[in-house]
């Protein structure tokens, strides 16, 4: 800024008071436009899957801090020392859990989401319930509730956690309390929400006004596959495609209040036109291979990887297989809406696609 | 209340200017309990059936001042010169269309709900879609939105209409406009709500906020006989069994703000603890036999009967038969909470069994 | 209609079966625009006042069932057998309270607001609260709270009752309960609302999401004077003039969430734009004349005196005295817009005025 | 942790993929409660108006980045290498505008609230009002709001600004635009929102649902007063004595939808109970001296001092003096509300006071 002299002994001397000069600092404060801290990143998922396996020969979930988890780390973050962080607000792990382990029971103020990926015949139990997990289901343990969970079946089980940690921690609002048993009291029958509350448009009567958490604590693949084959009938999203994304159905907003779940289905040849959001969000790979520009570089993807979308950065997705392609992702949209915070803005240039100036190269 | 002379003087002079004496009439204006006007009754479902199929040889729908339906008229309201209402607040009419039909298109102020009785190859058109119509369907066709039904089929259709007519005529806030033309124009994909919001707890990326109407605006019998067998696995309501309610996924209030649908479903032998609440309801018997008894009165009922609950009439239901009764019906419950008058009292007595002390004897 | 002869008897004899066609009706019950039933009607202030001061002399509040009140009758709800409504949906009561008498303590389901018209030394206690009337005062009885009136001065206090007993009659939901004792218990410092919400845009610490019903219970008139006075930095509402209406502080909406209370300022030779809505007001002249104009008839008002305006009539003000006029009004929006029921037209021609077909000439 | 060395090497070669091991950083992530990052701190008034009156002699509101402020830095962030932040979520800065200066006009996605500390004649523009500020008055320049200062008075004028500037950083969420012109055009009275609003329970007719930002843009000292005289007829709040919040007339919430306005009263030797909660404050004293006590430590206070509380510290007050002391804060109270992470938890020992380990020696 080139401050006088005797401006830079004025900042000294205040500074000895913890006070501070705005005009020294505000732009780094008040920015025009979010900066970059964390980065574009993509890291395969034959990367992920062989650590991951082995650490389930190193660790177990009990001995790990209750739960036994490789995450994502973003690059970008990670070197400002921010760790953990898939994007500024998003944390992403990949568990796994081996028949017969339990990852004890605690509850957090974080919100947590799972994806299931791999195996079956291991449950969640969140608030007395036993949700069993099945490929492509979409979990809940809401802020705040009891969950662990168990492994009755006889292969390993892998998913996908998603959670506001991130968030949390910049905002030091962390409360952790461990349950006082290894496994909560199971209270309702098996799969009660989904018994209860998954056909989505009905309500058992008197149970109104169930606002939050989501009476629906888990949905299931073959509903979330239906809703998106049942898209095909309209013009895809210019942006996203057909994409769903998961809502409580007692009040009609996001699933989680302050993490969203969405799918997204590319029919093959699907070339989405850019847009960028103050949203940031972390993509799975659920099935199909393409690729996402991202600020100008190609990301190639296939099944399994994953994919971390910072805010405010402009994306598009094209689907280069054969087969319909599908993204399963997190964002932190239900967030910067309540904090009426969100922007969209749309990449008008070139049919709205951006012009490719390098290509990724992740770490295999 | 035996008023001196002097002051039944005092009430004539000023009745000239328009004036009226509080003290005369409170006990009349402001009653300790809603007064008897609309009264319990049960129609016969083959009595019912046999006018409605001649309906269709006497008049046409465009003759008929736009349809042909044949209603229900309670008893007690009628005699007060209240017409065509069921109860204070319902209308409920059975409308007959045959192959090749059309009912033009119209709309009002009123609310209106729809429930498929019999026959198929017929549609209702609302804002735009034809949705097919199928045995057990809810179908929403809320306040002025354009509507119109037509018959591709070849068998008659016959479907129960549910509306708030009767309280929008009390209050005097009666709107209706018919549409240019016969047909309104079809600008959506056949079914097209069922395809895009069909499965309740997904919703199409960026169609938020949407609050009314519903978007989804027929909610299949499949899906509701589903709920209705997934609630099986719980304890039963102990004032209407298993029974599910339809919402609107986009706020998860009633899926009409005015009227609320309602299906149950009593297993054999079931009997229900009795309640009354301020709301009225319309009941229509889907499947099954039993009875219900209101204010100590005994209603026999079988497979397509129809029975009108008054407001803050004591009801129970009985399942007698060897299958599940079903029964849907419409109620004016939203309406009650809207405006914060609803109450729901419970009978205590008797392990909440009403003393039976009549037996209706339906008009055959 | 020229129905058949055939169609005739059918009618008839479906009939007997409570059955009616829906063909014969559907033009009373579903139509174009709201029918006449409430007529335009003028009061005059000196016929009422002597009526009621002459009712002190008559009866006690106790022995009227509870109040000393003339109530407004409109004309043309009489005639049709419904007693006590100024409108179809409000209800207008003048109420008398003599030095040292009791307005003994019940509870009902309407809503009432009260507006002073003269005296001062008496109160309306409510919920545990004594708030002392004055004139110009706004007050509020929520439904279903205690209320008792009671009188420490020394002079006639007069004010006026608005209810919406018309609808809650309308749709059968009346609920009353005398309470135990004469006066209920005073268990809040005098004027506790005042005290503690009295700064409508400050809440005590504490005490958020307190949403209905509105923790401050009157509106005194120096604030309604001075919000009036404010106003006329700014252009004046077409139809209205500058007005005002009384809000909940806890959640900006209606003060009574079924009863707007309105104050309107009209200044020398204003003459406001006529429009229409469903909602029907009842005014009363707080100072000053003019003159109404409602469906093309004219009606001249002074202080004191009382309209009412049916749903749906066209109006528009003119204020032809010197000094400001200024009309309290009462109105049924909050509930046509709960209902999603509102409507509202503005008169296009002429410069938004009707012509003048006639002069209504009141009793006197 | 104690990890063998075969996982150390795991986590080694993990960070290659930019992958983390959950189990090594979780109790880092996830804490039982918020961690000290800010520290309790106490600025004294000399120390700081000294300073804010000399950055008048070298600096001017444009050359600095178009505000001349000095902001209060909490030590315990600074070493974090967190710049301006008084507490984790919260800035305060104190501004000086001289007489003629203009701050030019700007918006940006941090909210804004302002406290009137000295000197008037100067003014905040706002969406197209000016809003002249008096002592004591409180001012709202929501997100995105264009605003800008001028000083059209002969004094010195110094107030406090407080925004979420902290908290929008961390999220990365920062958007600045300046105008196109130094000052925004006028487009409204002066005062527009004061004589528009200002009578808080009153809203003039057909402004309906203006839910944010607030409608009234400035709450003026004597009505704030008035009202924290009015509360004195109750018993004080046992945490915060005599206490009001501004809140926005059109709904009933929070005045500045993320960022508390808070004032509070304590009589003279009035000890109020301690508490904690996780939102954060900075406290400007208004009037009066006494102490709070933080964690345990006695930070001492008298007129225009500022306090930072850190999130999750024990508080309490006394007022030592012989007036009644006025503390004003603003808090993040509705962000962590809306995010739903908001707790309260009391001090239950000795009667809800601390013991004081240790008294905090401001720097003077």
């Amino acid at each position: 800024m080139g401050w006088s002299e005797e401006l830079l002994a004025f900042h000294e001397e205040i500074a000895k008071y913890n006070l501070g000069p705005l005009w020294d600092v505000i732009h780094e404060i008040i920015t025009r436009e979010p900066v970059e801290t964390a980065v574009p990143y993509l890291w395969k998922w034959p990367v992920i899957r062989e650590r991951v396996m082995k650490s389930g020969q190193l660790i177990t979930p009990e001995r790990g801090g209750e739960r036994r988890v490789v995450f994502l780390e973003n690059p970008g973050l990670k070197a400002r020392g921010f760790r953990a962080a898939a994007t500024q607000t998003l944390y992403v792990g990949i568990q796994l859990l081996l028949p017969g382990e339990i990852a004890p029971s605690h509850r957090h103020s974080q919100s947590a989401v799972r994806f299931i990926i791999e195996g079956n015949g291991a449950y969640t139990a969140v608030d007395g319930e036993k949700i069993y997990m099945e490929r492509g289901d979409y979990i809940l343990t809401p802020a705040w509730t009891w969950h662990d969970h168990g492994h009755e079946g006889s292969e390993p089980m892998i998913w996908m956690d998603g959670l506001d940690s991130p968030f949390v921690q910049l905002i030091n609002a962390s409360f952790f309390e461990p349950h006082a048993e290894k496994r909560q009291p199971i209270t309702k029958p098996d799969n009660y929400s989904v018994k209860r509350y998954g056909v989505g448009m009905l309500r058992p009567l008197g149970d109104r006004h169930h606002g939050y958490p989501s009476p629906l604590a888990v949905y299931q693949w073959t509903h979330t596959w239906a809703a998106l084959q049942n898209l095909k009938a309209f013009d895809p999203d210019p942006f996203d495609g057909y994409a769903v994304q998961f809502i409580n159905p007692a009040n009609g907003q996001s699933a989680d209040p302050r993490i969203d779940g969405v799918m997204q289905l590319l029919t093959p040849g699907m070339h989405t036109r850019a847009h960028r959001h103050l949203s940031s969000a972390v993509y799975h790979v659920v099935q199909g291979s393409g690729y996402t520009v991202i600020n100008g570089t190609r990301f190639d993807w296939e099944k399994g990887d994953f994919l971390a979308l910072p805010a405010w950065a402009w994306h598009e997705h094209v689907n280069t297989g054969s087969e319909d392609a599908v993204l399963f992702s997190i964002t932190d949209t239900p967030l910067m809406e309540l904090l009426d915070l969100q922007r969209v803005q749309e990449w008008t240039e070139a049919d709205g696609h951006q012009p490719v100036k390098s290509v990724f190269e992740p770490l295999r």
